[in-house]
């Protein structure tokens, strides 16, 4: 197991060079988000996530949350870390200094989140699942629900969970059946919810549920649901803690991984009706989870980054330390496994990937800051619109991603990385939910394709190609053989990119399932493609401040050859997806289903 | 966890078809293979797999075995499944009826064998180290050592297992330590040898450990290995087991997977040095596991096949059965998610590669047949250089596709994946150590590039390439669309695979580390096109069939639809593998090692 170290250099590169971060410290409220607090945030975010959370993942996973009696207890030292997260700060980060936050941009809060992701990812989850809380009762809570909640979510006394799912009711929300009975002031709940994550913990005095529930003439599917905050102990006037609420915790799951966050099957109203309070109007929940829908998706792409940078640097430590074999093509000593090209390959593999994923990441961060922010209407639109294209391929990419990633750093391990005593295992194991929760991807690709593609007929998702060529242009400009051979591979990417979009466009009116049955290979495509646009931008960066003259150029030279290697090694995979989607997605529906 | 069925109209097709058990059971010795008799196998096979093994597979995961003051005891009911085993005469299925064994072709013994590996691959595992044993002692072993050993190992009665690895010696066997001293008429040896798969257990009263070790005057490096027999007991003249040898089980790992099967750190001569019987002759230890390793990694092979159709089998039984969200462009009742178009595609993608890995395995398994026993001194000639060329490529393909396979499983359960109950994740933990054991898919893919492709300048596998146009000339003999775009895809991907082994052999000459750098998407790329050529051959004896006239035109209708799934949406991938090889492999190198 080795440490963790927060890769601030390439951070503050991908936040400057990418993210416009200067930019974003322009917009009204972040006016404090300097340069100087931002670099002064992330070593202070970097230590703590290297020397409290990070030593925890390991006992985390070995010990798991454990159940008695519908208390659940978190694994040795968990608590004293989230004591520390609290009173650093950490949990209100990006949240409004009115509720006692620090308010600083989502595009700093991502590359923080990050950190706390790579070093403990079922840490990270409690955190995560407290924003959606926030973020749903300061968007659509009245005065006196944020005033009774806001303060402890938003400073972590408190954490919050998101009760959405129901057995029959997974990717599906218009199965679900949990009741909202109306009693006065309030609604009594009832029904059975799983696959809660940190749905019952000790790391908090309470925590606030919030449940997605019908209430009696609702109309059947999606449009019945209506959201509610239901307390673990109700909330006195006063703001004191009142009786425990009719809300337990039945169990917890067993699962492949992220151990140390528990996963619990709730149980609302088992004597007579859990009290909840009904958040904006009745049957409109479903629209008020799509408002926060993107902010957890997006802090999921991350932990696809995050599992993969951490991984990463496990791969790294062993393959720079373990000595094995000769070089190819010598008799000479024995050397670190760093020094065979198909080890090379696989560091470098998940290294330009990780790049790239970091840049789409954190861009995909700035946009929803200026999509909020920025006092240009028509910014905020094309920002909101880049936005909701690429938020499915931030989900969906980067968690795909960050399973491969975890994949090879086990494989560079050899043997040792099947022992789990090595952890190498334990992020393969952490990343395979992240493709999972928070909607599969599928689910993300039937977003993208249904939702951002179809419903315009390609118009945004046209217009951010056009953006993409913007770099290409940029590209064009420098000089050098490399910068002419990403242009030219970058160049057909884009093209093959616009074709599939305007094949996606016209199969719809051919047939509505193949636009579904090309959904996977279509957000992969883009992924490779924007990944590719990022690796564009990072080469172009890397090579004006070389240029500029800077004291540490293996770092910006270093940069140039990963973009080289996704161009040259990543980046063809786009021209198998357009095929396999213009030319293969007939023959997914080849089978009669007893044919399987 | 749902059951395995043995999927024998499927095997029956492969062996029939694709992999002449026809011209397999005609070869000397083979006579009594006839159709009905292996169809009977077959049958018992699938019904010992499915109610004995299969059963005890989820037991294995969950009580892993256990170590105890240097016994282990195996999960509750194994022994008993153990002793069915070898009642059923199954461990010398494929060994000689010299020896006690049923003496039928390896080709049978694959399809068996598959079916083992996916009911209980951590089971599966202690015969597929007894069967290495016996090759040794079979090809090297003095008459007295054969006399002393075979019979017991071929019935089952005792375990055999391979003692390579030592902490410092994985992938590098040339670095290994333990000592082996000359002592009257065997030697004393001494020294600590990790990752032995069942190198201790509770199932046979004996265990035959093959253990490489210097001698004292043993050149430096791979040239100075020696293999002995050091066998737990000790056998007397007579056969009765005498004295405890100076041999003994440290501890046992905990892994991510396989919990069922042990993997020991085994010690030797802790006590003065355990008794060991030199095989063969001094020095040439590592030629001799050469000679059993093509049998070991093709069943490995067999192991990323089986456990991939296990995970199939599961996923498929949760797709045809789990109710959630409507058909595409439809508003009717829910249907169960086999109907979504991205389901379909996962299904349609574990079970078109399933059957491309099934036809390579089993053609390669008749190969080994056939180079052994044909005849033919030239048929002999080819079928082995068809063995040479194919076999890192079905260890190192197959056991990455079977990875994949169970990805996509977990993924196709969504939330209920990640839960271990479901069994999903446990197909996934298993498979991750085939890519690793045998030699890791870097090595095969070293294989593959250095002693198949460049000790040649190519020609074996341009030799090989040239069979595969056979199948394209069959293609083109067929009419209708489906035909002509199988046998232009087809062709594309071939003259892709020529030209990458061009590549690779030019590159040599320009720098050593480029097919190096390249030799794993050379790998997955000859992968990808043999299963293409495997996909074609199994249109065209669909096609055939069909022609004829059968009574089950659905499966063989199937066969069509899975080739056209395979050339639509897996084969495409060919072209970017060769864009990677020919324009990205001078990237991999791109880095100094201080740029990680």
């Amino acid at each position: 197991m080795t440490d963790y170290t927060a890769p601030i250099t390439d951070m503050e590169f991908v936040l400057n060079e990418i993210a416009d971060l200067h930019g974003v410290s322009q917009l009204p409220g972040f006016e404090e988000a300097t340069l100087d607090l931002v670099s002064a945030v992330l070593e202070e975010s970097g230590r703590f996530s290297a020397e409290v959370l990070a030593p925890l993942n390991r006992i985390g996973d070995e010990q798991g949350s454990s159940w008695d009696a519908g208390e659940v207890r978190t694994p040795e030292g968990w608590l004293d870390a989230y004591r520390g997260f609290v009173e650093g700060g950490w949990n209100g980060l990006a949240f409004d200094a009115e509720h006692g936050g620090q308010g600083l941009p989502w595009l700093v809060a991502t590359a923080v989140q990050e950190m706390w992701h790579s070093a403990n990812m079922s840490f990270g989850l409690c955190p995560l699942l407290t924003q959606g809380a926030v973020h749903a009762i300061d968007l659509h809570g009245t005065a006196e629900q944020k005033a009774t909640y806001l303060a402890k979510l938003v400073s972590g006394e408190w954490a919050g969970t998101m009760n959405l799912t129901e057995s029959q009711a997974g990717s599906d929300l218009g199965a679900l059946r949990t009741k909202a009975e109306p009693s006065g002031d309030h609604y009594l709940i009832t029904g059975q919810k799983i696959f809660i994550t940190y749905g019952e913990h000790d790391l908090t005095e309470n925590i606030i549920h919030m449940v997605l529930a019908r209430t009696p003439d609702a109309p059947p599917g999606v449009k019945g649901i209506s959201m509610f905050i239901v307390p673990k102990f109700l909330v006195g006037a006063d703001g004191a803690l009142g009786e425990r609420n009719d809300v337990r915790c039945v169990s917890i799951e067993e699962k492949l991984g992220i151990h140390g966050s528990p996963t619990a099957v709730m149980s609302y109203g088992d004597n007579g009706g859990a009290v909840g309070y009904l958040i904006g109007a009745e049957n409109r929940g479903l629209e008020y989870m799509f408002t926060m829908m993107n902010l957890a998706r997006h802090a999921v792409g991350v932990e696809g980054l995050a599992i993969a940078e951490r991984a990463y640097q496990q791969a790294r430590e062993y393959a720079t330390t373990r000595v094995q074999g000769r070089a190819a093509g010598s008799r000479e000593e024995r050397v670190t496994i760093i020094n065979h090209p198909d080890v090379r390959r696989m560091l470098m593999t998940m290294k330009s990937q990780i790049e790239a994923m970091r840049c789409l990441t954190y861009l995909v961060g700035a946009a929803l800051d200026k999509s909020a922010r920025h006092p240009d209407p028509g910014t905020r639109k094309q920002q909101s619109d880049l936005v909701e294209l690429l938020m499915p391929i931030v989900k969906g990419w980067c968690t795909e991603l960050g399973n491969e990633i975890a994949y090879l750093g086990v494989q560079i391990h050899g043997g040792m990385g099947f022992i789990e005593e090595t952890g190498a295992a334990q992020h393969l194991r952490d990343a395979r939910i992240t493709t999972i929760y928070e909607g599969t991807t599928g689910i993300q690709a039937a977003d993208l394709v249904g939702r951002k593609v179809l419903r315009d007929n390609g118009a945004n998702a046209q217009a951010v190609i056009e953006t993409m060529r913007e770099s290409s242009a940029e590209l064009g400009g420098l000089s050098g053989a490399t910068f002419s051979q990403l242009k030219q591979r970058f160049d057909e990417s884009v093209d093959g990119l616009a074709q599939a979009t305007d094949w996606i466009v016209q199969a719809q009116s051919e047939d509505p399932r193949l636009p579904a049955a090309a959904s996977m290979n279509y957000l992969q495509l883009w992924g490779t493609v924007a990944g590719a646009w990022q690796m564009a931008r990072s080469a172009c960066a890397a090579q004006r401040r070389l240029d500029a003259g800077v004291n540490n150029p293996d770092f910006y030279k270093a940069k140039l050859a990963t973009a080289d290697y996704y161009s040259g090694q990543i980046l063809p995979k786009a021209s198998s997806l357009l095929a396999a989607i213009v030319g293969g997605s007939r023959s997914v529906m080849g089978l009669e289903e007893s044919q399987f």
